[in-house]
C-alpha cells in the first residue's frame, strides 16, 4: 500500500483500500459456495478452499535490472501465497495470468518468468494449475492466482481488548534492499533474498492456527504499520505497538542508520512475516513454535485495546511517547507523496 | 490467439500456447486436491470447483475510445466466465486485479471499470469474492479469475471419429465490430453489443451436460479455427468443418463482404459461442435446445474423423474443397504477422 490513509472500515487505511470497500460495498459476505467474501486476505469457499490473487507490476513492485526474471516470476508467487498463509490455508495451485511486450514474447523472458513462478509454487506444494499470457505495449504484468485448503481457517478480525500482539520474524529486510538498491549499492545476500525470495510462513501459520490460542492473523505486504491498521479496523479494536520492541533485522540495523531502519522495518512492507493476535496465555506456546521452526523469531510487540472515540487505530509507542510512524513507503523505497 | 501456428500438442497450435506447453510441460495432471491441471478451459478441483482467469490489456483486446471503462470491466468478467461455461460449470464468485496508471487512479476510471465487472458477474450470478488493485506506468490491464462449480464437467478431449461438431448462436459479430471501428465506422449496436458484451453460453453448456451426451466442449475465444484446433488436439482427432455451414451472424454479412464477413466468423474470435462435439444421436435434441434456449442457433458444422498422417488437425471445406482461413487475427482486426 503506497497512499495515505483516507478512510476507515474493515480494510483498513488507505487510497486503493477505498477502491475496494466502494467496489464491494452492500454486497453480500457470502452466497451459495461461498463462506467469506471479501476483504480478509483470502475469500473462503466450500469445501475449505481458500482464494486469493496478487498482481506484480514492473515498475512498481520490481525493476527488471534488480532481478532475474524467474526471480520476478518467483516473488510473485511467495507474495500471493503469503495471502493464503494468512489465512493458515495449506496452498494446492497457483493460476499465473502473464503480460509482457513483443520484445519479452520473443526473448523468453516472459518463459523465465513463468519457470520462476513454477519453480516457486513447488517449492511451497502448490501446482500450477493453468493461466494465461497476452502481448501488451506496457510493463511486464503478473498476476498470481493462489488455492489452497483451511481446515482452520484463520481471519483478521477476532482481536479482541486484552489480546497480544505477535510478529514472527525479523521486519525490514526488503524494504533495506530496496533503499541500497535505489542508492545504487549492491544489499548483502540476506537483504538481497528478503526481497527476491521472500518466505511466506505456511506451515508457521498452519501451526498457529492448531494452537486454537490465535483470535486474528494476516501477513505483512503493505508494512507493519498499515497491516496492523488492517487488523485494527476488521477487529474494532486499537492496537498499541511498542516501536521499541518491533523485531529489526540486524542486517536491516547494519545498512541504514537507526531511525532509517526502524522506519523501514514499520512502514516499508513485503516482509511476508505472519502478524497475529492472541489471548495472554498463548505467551507459554513460544518456546513449542521456536524448537518447530527454528531460526523463526516470535516477538510479542504489543496488545489490543477497547476502541476510543478516535474508533479503530494503531498507536505506536517510542520511548514512552506515541510516536507517528513514516506516512507510508512506496515499493521503491521514497516515501509516498 | 494471435500468433501464426507453430506446433501441435493438447492446447492446439499457436505461440501463447507453445509457451503455456513449455511451462506445464512434466507437470503431473493433478495434484492433492486436483482433479484437472493445466490445458482445458479451467482446472478442476475436488468438491466440483472450476478454476480459471482471463488477461485483458487495454490496446490489445479493448480500446478506451470504442468502449465505456464499465464495459471494458464487464467484458473482462464475461470473457472468463465463458472459460466456465466451456467446462459446463455453474459461475460462483470473481476475483479481479486491476492495474492503472496515476490518472485513472485519481479519476475514478478504475472504480468504473470495477462496477462494471461487478455487474457483469452478478448478472451471471457471480459475487465479487476479492481481488487487487495497484498502480502501473502502462495501459490498464485486467485480469479476472473465475470459480464454479461443475456438477457435469465437459473437457475438450472426448470427441471420436463419427461424432458430429456443433456450434452454438451465430458468429463474426465481435469481429465485424472490430473491423467497422478500425475503419472509423459505428458498428450497429447488435454488432456493437456482441464486442461490449459477449454472452458466456452457461445455461446452454449445463443444459448440455446434462443431456448425458456431448463428448467435447470449449468456447470460442481465439475463433472457430484456431478452437477447433484445440478441441482436434485435445481429442486427438481430425475434424472437418464445412465453411459453408457455419453461422455467421446476418449483420455481419450486411457489414462485410462475403469473404471478410465468412473470414471474421472462422477467423476473428471473441464471440464466446460454444463449440462440442457429440454422437450423430445427438441431432434429435435440436428442437428441445432451440425450445428452450429461444433465439439461439444450434448449427452443425461438421465431424470428427480419425487422424491421418498429419495428426489432429482442421480440415476447413468449401465448395467441395479444402480452403484455407485466414491465418488468424489480431484483437484489433488485422491478420496476424
Amino acid at each position: 500500500m503506497s497512499a495515505p490513509p483516507s478512510g476507515g472500515g474493515p480494510l483498513g487505511p488507505g487510497r486503493e483500500f477505498d477502491l475496494i470497500r466502494r467496489l464491494t460495498a452492500g454486497l453480500p459476505a457470502d452466497g451459495p459456495g461461498v463462506i467469506l467474501g471479501p476483504g480478509d486476505d483470502a475469500a473462503l469457499l466450500e469445501g475449505g478452499w481458500a482464494v486469493t490473487c496478487d498482481l506484480t507490476v514492473e515498475g512498481v513492485h520490481f525493476r527488471r535490472d534488480w532481478m532475474h526474471p524467474e526471480s520476478a516470476g518467483g516473488r510473485a508467487v511467495r507474495a500471493a501465497l503469503s495471502d493464503l498463509a494468512a489465512m493458515a490455508a495449506e496452498p494446492v495451485g497457483i493460476l499465473v495470468a502473464l503480460a509482457g511486450d513483443e520484445r519479452d514474447h520473443r526473448s523468453g523472458l516472459l518463459e523465465a518468468v513463468g519457470r520462476g513462478a513454477r519453480a516457486a509454487a513447488a517449492a511451497c506444494g502448490a501446482a500450477l494449475l493453468g493461466g494465461d499470457v497476452t502481448r501488451s505495449p506496457g510493463p511486464l504484468v503478473i498476476d498470481v492466482t493462489a488455492l489452497g485448503r483451511a481446515a482452520t481457517p484463520l481471519r483478521r478480525s477476532g482481536a479482541r481488548a486484552g489480546h497480544e500482539l505477535w510478529v514472527t520474524g525479523r521486519l525490514g529486510g526488503a524494504g533495506a534492499a530496496v533503499r541500497l538498491l535505489t542508492r545504487g549499492l549492491v544489499p548483502e545476500p540476506i537483504l538481497q533474498d528478503a526481497l527476491i525470495r521472500p518466505t511466506p510462513r505456511l506451515a508457521e501459520a498452519r501451526w498457529l492456527a492448531d494452537t486454537g490460542e490465535v483470535s486474528a492473523l494476516l501477513d505483512l505486504s503493505d508494512g507493519l504499520a498499515g497491516d496492523a491498521g488492517h487488523l485494527a479496523a476488521a477487529s474494532g479494536v486499537e492496537l498499541e505497538i511498542d516501536a521499541d520492541a518491533v523485531p529489526v533485522g540486524p542486517e536491516v540495523m547494519e545498512a541504514l542508520d537507526p531511525v532509517e531502519a526502524l522506519g523501514v522495518a514499520v512502514a516499508a512492507g513485503e516482509d511476508y512475516e505472519l502478524l497475529f493476535a492472541a489471548p495472554p496465555g498463548f505467551a507459554k506456546r513460544r518456546s513449542a513454535f521456536l524448537e518447530r521452526f527454528p531460526g523463526v523469531e516470535l516477538t510479542r510487540i504489543g496488545s489490543a485495546h477497547g476502541v476510543g472515540r478516535r474508533g479503530p487505530r494503531v498507536a505506536f509507542i517510542r520511548r514512552g511517547r506515541e510516536w507517528t510512524p513514516p506516512s507510508g513507503f512506496d515499493h521503491f523505497g521514497g516515501e509516498a507523496t
